[in-house]
């Protein structure tokens, strides 16, 4: 496997979560901090018109627009599906041979996720990335989904390069800058630019042999009636609880009407992006996750 | 002091403050929450068309429309001057006789504020409520600025009424439900009705002479540089504090460059509205208050 020369650092790409676009200034006026000597850093803006308006997305979720369908099919016209082809040309194009070999995309989400660092594609190099996160933020939680999707179909702005995963830090409220997500988010880049400085270098320390993750396993919508009206909400229960573990019969939902309903799985799962802001106009309450191993080859 | 015979509640001023939103929802499908004897209860959606798209306000913040001279502007006709003239006649018409006796606005702030009971206006029924409130709530925090605007200047939706009040409570995102805050929310508000069904009835229980509050001093905007862009947040020591001390020395704002900017006043303050979401395009960082102490009348 060749080297990674070229690192794209993207914030803002959905335009209210504002701890990436201010990173990116910060970073903009001392590169220092994102420099390394095997490779060059470029710091990219994901979605400027969403951002002057404070908005997650104008017309459509631009990280839903990567599939390589729909990057090339002209009648995507609306502003999210034009600057998906406007990245895709700046960054790839996507495929075998992109322009940039690694994108770290920055987002926050207002539940209760702490630091996480998602890892969606396949390459033994995201578990040793893993490996080394973890001793260094040993509270950051992977999130791996990587077999879940075809590279083709895989609709994330962090499919354009060679490379690339999500940075995941809440909680915080859209359009809100704090200052421990802020720096939890600096932290979490900084580390990822040392994994990929010391990949190229071949000086990778020994890293262990095996990391704890998440694997996505469904999505839970709240309880609506049959003119689609939400009848409960998540359960304090489990909401601001993202990882801790969800039993058969807890406690889930609270109804308006004081009743309670509970989780009917027939497995513990962890539950992450509860109650998120986000999802919130598609009714989207939680997503399930289960713990999973992941072994790591030495390089 | 004629009696309270007719109350609304008011939900969804702000449009993605959907707490309110969905108590207006449960109680319009059981009403006996909200129904007393004494007096007639109405529910009223504030701002139907800003909720439709999940944000605050359309075209201006409804909660500033209520002046009585931009109440009489036929030239202000924006979405939410509209709408103020509108409710104005539903509610009002402001000033000496409107038709309803007591408003009741629900808000919810992405503050950490806990359950808050703002008092805007000036009669000794508020300290009385105020009492009352702490009696059945203890951990309810009391703002009292009634003293600083002339009534027919209060641009505020409560002042419609003969007499209004705010519930804020929080933290919550924007447009998301919590099941604390809506419960919160929906106790407040069944504890106002309890106290006006007692005012009404002469049956009020022995109050506490005196109530703790606060009052509103000023308002601290985030540091900015010469070309107007932001150089600070709100340092965690502030942040996720609202109505804890902040002393002379504190920090108070994180720099982008790793600075810490201390709080330079010279008495002792205690912030509300902390990195409030809705306050962040003009750079507004948080509220300052003293504390006051309330002197309550007996009826």
């Amino acid at each position: 496997m060749s080297q990674i020369r070229t690192v794209a650092i993207v914030g803002g790409t959905h335009g209210n979560e504002v701890t990436g676009i201010y990173l990116l200034k910060k970073w903009q006026k001392d590169v220092s901090p994102v420099t390394r000597a095997s490779f060059s850093t470029e710091l990219v803006h994901g979605n400027p018109r969403a951002h002057k308006y404070n908005v997650r997305y104008c017309d459509q979720d631009l990280n839903r627009q990567f599939a390589l369908k729909d990057l090339n099919n002209p009648h995507l016209a609306g502003n999210e599906q034009s600057r998906a082809k406007a990245l895709n040309q700046q960054l790839g194009p996507k495929g075998a041979n992109p322009r940039v070999d690694f994108i770290i995309d920055l987002h926050t989400t207002t539940s209760n996720m702490g630091t996480t660092l998602l890892i969606e594609r396949q390459h033994p190099l995201y578990y040793q990335l893993a490996a080394y996160v973890k001793q260094r933020m040993p509270h950051c939680i992977i999130i791996r989904d990587e077999d879940d999707m075809a590279e083709e179909d895989n609709y994330l702005l962090c499919t354009l390069g060679r490379f690339g995963v999500i940075v995941e830090v809440g909680p915080t409220p859209q359009g809100v800058l704090k200052q421990q997500v802020f720096e939890e988010s600096e932290q979490l880049t900084l580390v990822i630019l040392d994994f990929i400085e010391h990949y190229n270098n071949g000086t990778l320390p020994a890293l262990p042999a095996t990391v704890e993750a998440y694997h996505y396993v469904g999505s839970l919508k709240l309880p609506t009636n049959d003119v689609g009206e939400r009848t409960a909400m998540v359960h304090s229960h489990v909401d601001g609880k993202d990882f801790q573990p969800l039993n058969p019969g807890d406690p889930l939902f609270a109804g308006f009407d004081g009743s309670v309903i509970a989780y009917k799985g027939e497995q513990t799962v962890y539950p992450a992006f509860v109650n998120e802001a986000a999802y919130y106009d598609s009714n989207g309450a939680l997503s399930l996750h289960e713990k999973v191993v992941l072994k790591v080859e030495p390089r």
